[in-house]
């Protein structure tokens, strides 16, 4: 079974937009058992869609489509692939009445240009959208299913859920399931992944087991896929040969994200953690608290851009700033020593580092960083350096940071 | 001039990585005056590479690959590829000594396999990595030229506007720049804003302008295009009319981000700000920092989860907190001005919410937010409430959060 997505929308050809679509919705056909053999993206234009559909109606049994089914002039999705089809529009009175009473819900006057999200190919499944005004639809094709997503991803995320994927699951159920694990390793470069690996893997190589490699800022990640029968076993024996070699450097699978693990840990161990963050400005407070539930283990976190912040809020000694300066192991460790005292945390994480693109010195070159972790043992430091552009730079230092804490609390 | 970008990487596919690529390039051939007509993700197989180049370079000027040219068993794109030009491939001397210095800089053993990226074919130009081990490419077609980068985002980015962009701009000129300019607005629907500005603009668009819009989280862009004699004016007239009908909901052009405008406004009037956070978890002090020169105006962040953090940290009172609850006008006005006296900064922004998916009460909803906005003249506490997921929520808090600062310090 072939499966096919295709983004609609100038603004991601034009590099204004992330095409966040893809990565979420390869995701979830990936969890239901579908493979995506291919994305698009195609501009605003009718003769483009039209196009890249025809195309891929051909040669797919599944074929979704995102954006363009809006109310405003560039939204041509519906009315173009109702041509393509054939099929004439009808309105379709239910979401009629469910656009009316959405505006009239949010005290918004009905402009009638609106309505026209209300008219459906004839013979449509019409995919509800709680949460704004343009349908998807689901159309029949020769091969298999047309499916049509709204373009906001507040839109198209629980419609996907709600309403594509279980007529999805009955009309076009996945033939021979494919199934994937993901193990994902941080603090080793991906030739050596590869080197440890593939000689201990070759048998189940040959029967089948494929391999990937992907490398992202200090990680690798390790994806093991199989299919048909004997497919889990495959990837089960794979993966304990696996973890055999890389241990810990192996820090979750899948989805798994550094601070759901950390969250996960110190719930179950009843623990809690502050941080103070200097060069990461926020960002390691801001990857915890994306966790549901990081309130009852995340205490607070201090970003101390200035000096005069880290004196204040977190007990950091002038003297110190003075003889070290304030990117140095000395200040990591006061930082994360006053924001586990301050808080009463179990556990502190601070950060101190030159972001760049300035500040750097020929002693303390650009990317220079020190992370604290401070436990009731005692506070280790270990200094780095990422030279890198300043985003990047937050992201590894982050990774870096929650990856010392969880070395400590997971055994 | 057609220009494509082919995304190889089964990664892609299956949803493990968000495709960060595209959106890249596509903001750098924009700017440079491409326009992008095409953009696929094909998986990681010689077949699949093939089937998108050989079509592609048959329909298109310029060609761009991204991904596979690394050292692992998947990384297939080099050879795939010379075997479609039928190009032999030879050792690149200067890459291999590259290679093998950059092995021994980093005091890590060379293992031969990684000398395989040396493996150039016939008549390439080399795009040197200086980043990495992998070279990019740059192959002459008979439409065109075909590129080929790197995957890993820290190697293609130098690569491509250090070695690619300056290659293509002296073989393959844009030929007729398309102009392209996009207005940012918050707080207004998308509906709204095109019924402000269509009516208005018809005589522009008759003669070639092109309106596109793009709603996001609280956001709609506005993006004109225009081509041949007279875009630039055009845009610049269209540019004048919506600003007059659309005023302050008009925040920024193209790329500008609201973290970017008041970091800028705020340097230029020597002003400094601080905030604290409670909903959205330290997100608002990393997309602060992540600007380039935020530590002279940015002092510090406060991400205080715990009442007795807000207690602690910002002199929050607990008569208060007793009262009201920690998501209410008066907790959010007593952080912003806590943070601001703390500090001693001329403005604070706070927040506090309940993010979700749990916390919620009949009274107070999930969604339910309070933002405070604290100077000289007083504190301002606007009341709102997003029903969505726990990400989009923070994020939607810290764009409005900031644009209320925005309203006060930009006029």
């Amino acid at each position: 079974m072939r499966v096919e997505l295709i983004n609609t929308g100038s603004e991601l050809l034009v590099g204004r937009v992330l095409n966040t679509h893809h990565h979420w919705l390869a995701q979830q056909l990936t969890r239901m058992g579908y493979t995506l053999a291919h994305q698009q993206t195609v501009p605003d234009t009718g003769e483009a869609i039209q196009a890249a559909v025809r195309e891929a109606i051909a040669r797919a049994e599944l074929v979704i489509v995102t954006g363009g089914l809006g109310p405003t002039g560039d939204d041509l999705t519906r009315q173009r692939i109702a041509e393509l089809l054939d099929l004439p529009l009808e309105e379709h009175a239910e979401t009629r009445a469910r656009i009316t009473a959405h505006f009239k819900n949010h005290n918004r006057p009905l402009r009638e240009t609106v309505l026209v999200q209300a008219q459906v190919p004839a013979g449509a499944t019409v995919l509800r959208n709680d949460h704004g005004t343009a349908p998807g639809l689901a159309l029949p094709t020769p091969r298999g299913w047309l499916v049509l997503l709204p373009g906001p991803p507040r839109e198209l995320r629980p419609m996907f859920t709600q309403a594509a994927a279980p007529l999805l699951a009955e009309k076009l159920p996945p033939e021979n399931p494919v199934t994937t694990r993901t193990l994902k390793t941080i603090g080793v470069g991906e030739t050596t992944v590869e080197q440890h690996i593939t000689p201990v893997l070759s048998e189940l190589m040959a029967e089948g087991l494929e391999l990937g490699y992907c490398a992202r800022a200090g990680e690798v990640d390790v994806r093991l896929t199989a299919s048909g029968e004997g497919g889990v076993e495959r990837i089960a024996q794979a993966e304990a040969i696996i973890r055999e070699k890389l241990g810990p450097r192996i820090y979750g699978v899948d989805d798994e994200q550094l601070e759901e693990i950390l969250v996960l840990q110190l719930t179950a161990s009843g623990q809690t953690l502050a941080v103070a963050e200097s060069c990461t400005g926020g960002l390691l407070a801001h990857r915890l608290t994306n966790v549901p539930g990081a309130s009852t283990v995340f205490l607070a976190g201090h970003c101390t851009y200035s000096n005069a912040a880290k004196q204040t809020t977190l007990g950091v000694q002038a003297e110190t700033l003075a003889e070290h300066g304030a990117v140095s192991e000395a200040i990591a460790r006061q930082m994360a020593e006053g924001a586990r005292a301050v808080h009463g945390a179990d556990y502190a994480l601070a950060t101190t580092g030159i972001a760049g693109p300035d500040g750097g010195t020929a002693e303390k070159l650009v990317g220079t960083v020190f992370i604290a972790c401070a436990t009731a043992e005692g506070t280790d430091v270990v200094n780095a350096c990422f030279a890198t552009d300043r985003v990047t730079f937050k992201q590894l230092v982050v990774q870096q940071a929650m990856n010392e804490l969880r070395l400590k609390i997971c055994k």
